[in-house]
């Protein structure tokens, strides 16, 4: 693995100086201070042309005028200064040995300033500093807690450590899912807000996150790229390594005229990303709960050999809806074997499974069903030669399934075939669905939900396929 | 207003008999007495042939042997005995008068005992008693608290009053929808479970909820209409006085063969249905998601003149998702005025608004907007004769936009046009969005929810004008 150090002292920095740094709330440097203070362990410098001294979450700070008054070397500059003033610190971060800055601070290409914004690069160059940004919400590393997101926990929560990066050329909307993760408890590896990408961008940051070996599926919402030939070749083997699943927005013409406003992308024609997307592997979803669905199970699951699904469901409805749901994408309701049918006709003979279940898929397990009945059902399911993957639908509504459900489910990734929970309603269901977590078995609130998780995870293994790369994968 | 009394009194029984019922925690018709005994108000008496007394949350019984012993007229029996007693407990119930039956037992038609159903229904018929189900979950009034769901609260919560009627064709998915919709604060008005549709059916009930002043949106999940032509009269009378939004499921070949294994329901080709739901105006919704979203929106907004929208939004990369929504979703991003396009150039001017902010469709106010830019940003909006429908979208995540938005967006209803808002994230967007939701104005968790609440706000009132409706509707 060749990994790029100059992109992993960004994440990974000994000492950080944030450049900006106020004493006063409602500044952007003060509020980077406070989320930079919460978790990481690092060295953090505080520079301010004033001087001076900080309080930041209890801890004091000395305020270094310059950062070359630092008496320490300095991995990485979070730059939170007037926009006019950057190309200046850019050389003091550069005298200073400094190896990569974030630049926060507005005020350039995007409000009509490119020159400034080219000057800021050509210094940065100079020093061989890599930038992240201008105009962005810096990165947040969760597995240290390396964050220079300015947005404060009460308005904006960071989700738990896990294994789904991001990174977003829409720094608010990039805030918004960092929120909205952390209320849905999904993990997250590393935040980047791409900002203007002045110079890294997403493929910079796609081939890193490839790496990353906390990285297990890589995300991102984009506009438009930034350099095709880039984008293609960084993607292609990116996919082989790992999942990577990306919101393209812009593609009708409003939305392209609206990006076109935003990030000044000119995004060519969406039907050259589908294809671009197409031929490199890159799921591409159309929502962002869709985008997270296909991360979710990519990131717990193995992706599934082939497109044959079998449902087990204690409700009929849910059962008829998930079919659909999956025929409508594209993928198969299995045919389960002859043994397996035999397998179910004997213990309903026996008295085991009860006579008016039905056991073609979906496997209807009848609304009285307890966890031992689910258990049967899921184990001939997956001992199924002609069942790729399982989808295991729970109406925890009914009393007679009991908690051992969790254990159950558990126990069937055994089985090495990958299995997506869907368990609708409230707060019983979240509850179960926390516990039957922690197996690696994803769980989703409603039927469509399940329909994306188990799409993503035949598609990648399609992929995996077509490119020869499956049985490495697994 | 020709109201069907038998099916009022099945939701607004003065006295009801629950047949069946039981001191043993384990059975349905224990769990049926813990559920109308939390909150309604009318009389309530337990039978069993067993007799004796039981208590129930914290209130005691006397069990009678027989309804026929109760000293006091009954308006419904709650039937939870086992099905082959079931005839001769309608012949009891005859005898007494009784107006209407709900029968929660089950081991009829299901279970291949449709001459046991039919009998039942002779005897129903012969005592001009109406019947909901068998095999059902029953009906819930969440206004007055009659609810003979057998499922304890603690599995199934039960959603806040509101206006949205919900009846369903599979039991355990109705279940967990109410639990959901108690999750997510949506109010609902009744909730119908059809079971076998031996007597009543979606027909009979559509034609109740489009008369009865409570409900607002009536919405459905069916697998196949009992009788067509019945279906399609009801329907296009009950379209023109509410919005009918219908989730029918086996759309596909693998969804239709197990709606046949789940309710019989042969359902015929989807294709009818989908010309039955576009002659008829009935919105059909994909998904549980989206039959929650078209719902909630019809439930408290109006429907819009035309399909024009304007976005103002302080995120621009959710502004192009929204444009992409809308316009994916074959309804138009408007082209604002030269009027209004001058309005906000003179704010610009005047330092009123920021130099960089957009404003054509989608107006962007950006990522600092505090709530006074909202404000003036959607009022030159819907001052617009351009624009039929406005999204507003809030990234909660900036600590610039303040709690003053409420008020705000509450002020903008008097333009009397229809307004979606969109506010992604985790607990301080849910906690604004609670407050909002009280003006009036429905509040969604991310842009795809918010293109269908402005799709089904549109599409209705495309229906309403095509009937030549839609100012009476006004």
């Amino acid at each position: 693995m060749s990994m790029d150090k100059s992109l992993d002292v960004l994440f990974y920095p000994k000492s950080v100086a944030v450049i900006g740094a106020s004493h006063m709330p409602e500044k952007v440097g003060n509020a980077i201070m406070r989320s930079i203070t919460l978790k990481f362990s690092g060295k953090i410098y505080a520079v301010n042309v004033k001087g001076g001294e900080m309080a930041v979450n209890g801890k004091r700070f000395q305020v270094y005028r310059s950062i070359k008054e630092i008496p320490d070397n300095i991995d990485v500059a979070v730059i939170a200064v007037p926009a006019k003033f950057v190309p200046a610190v850019i050389d003091e971060c550069g005298e200073k040995g400094v190896k990569s800055a974030v630049v926060i601070s507005a005020g350039f290409k995007e409000a009509e300033k490119s020159e400034l914004e080219e000057e800021v690069v050509r210094r940065a160059r100079k020093w061989r500093i890599r930038l992240v940004g201008p105009n962005c919400l810096g990165v947040t590393n969760l597995e240290n807690g390396f964050d220079c997101n300015f947005n404060p926990p009460e308005r904006q929560a960071r989700p738990p450590f896990g294994k789904i990066a991001f990174m977003s050329q829409s720094g608010a909307f990039g805030a918004a899912i960092l929120d909205w993760a952390a209320n849905h408890r999904i993990g997250m590896s590393k935040f980047i807000s791409l900002g203007n990408m002045a110079d890294l961008d997403e493929s910079d940051f796609m081939k890193y996150l490839g790496d990353d070996e906390k990285t297990g599926v890589i995300t991102g919402y984009i506009e438009g790229v930034k350099n095709g030939r880039k984008f293609l070749e960084t993607a292609r083997r990116g996919t082989l390594k790992k999942p990577v699943v990306i919101l393209k927005s812009g593609r009708t013409e409003a939305g392209a005229k609206a990006a076109a406003s935003h990030t000044g992308s000119l995004a060519g024609s969406y039907a050259i990303y589908k294809a671009a997307f197409e031929q490199t592997g890159i799921l591409e979803a159309k929502s962002m709960r869709q985008l997270f669905n296909y991360a979710k199970a990519l990131a717990v699951q193995k992706p599934a050999k082939g497109d044959r699904v079998a449902i087990v469901t204690n409700g009929g409805g849910a059962g008829v809806m998930m079919s659909d749901g999956l025929l409508e994408r594209g993928l198969k309701m299995t045919e389960l074997t002859e043994e397996t049918m035999r397998k179910f006709e004997e213990d309903v003979k026996a008295g085991r499974l009860p006579r008016h279940m039905s056991y073609r898929n979906p496997i209807d397990v009848i609304g009285d069903a307890p966890a031992s009945r689910y258990e049967i059902a899921m184990r001939y399911a997956l001992e199924d030669e002609n069942v790729d993957a399982l989808v295991v639908i729970a109406l925890f509504q009914s009393p007679a399934l009991g908690e051992g459900i969790v254990e159950k489910v558990g126990e069937m990734q055994k089985y090495r075939k990958p299995i997506v929970f869907v368990a609708p309603g409230g707060e019983f269901p979240e509850k179960m669905a926390r516990r039957i977590e922690k197996s690696g078995v994803p769980v989703f609130e409603t039927v469509e939900d399940g329909v994306d998780a188990i799409y993503a995870l035949v598609k990648y293994g399609e992929w995996l396929r077509e490119t020869g790369n499956y049985e490495l994968f697994i």
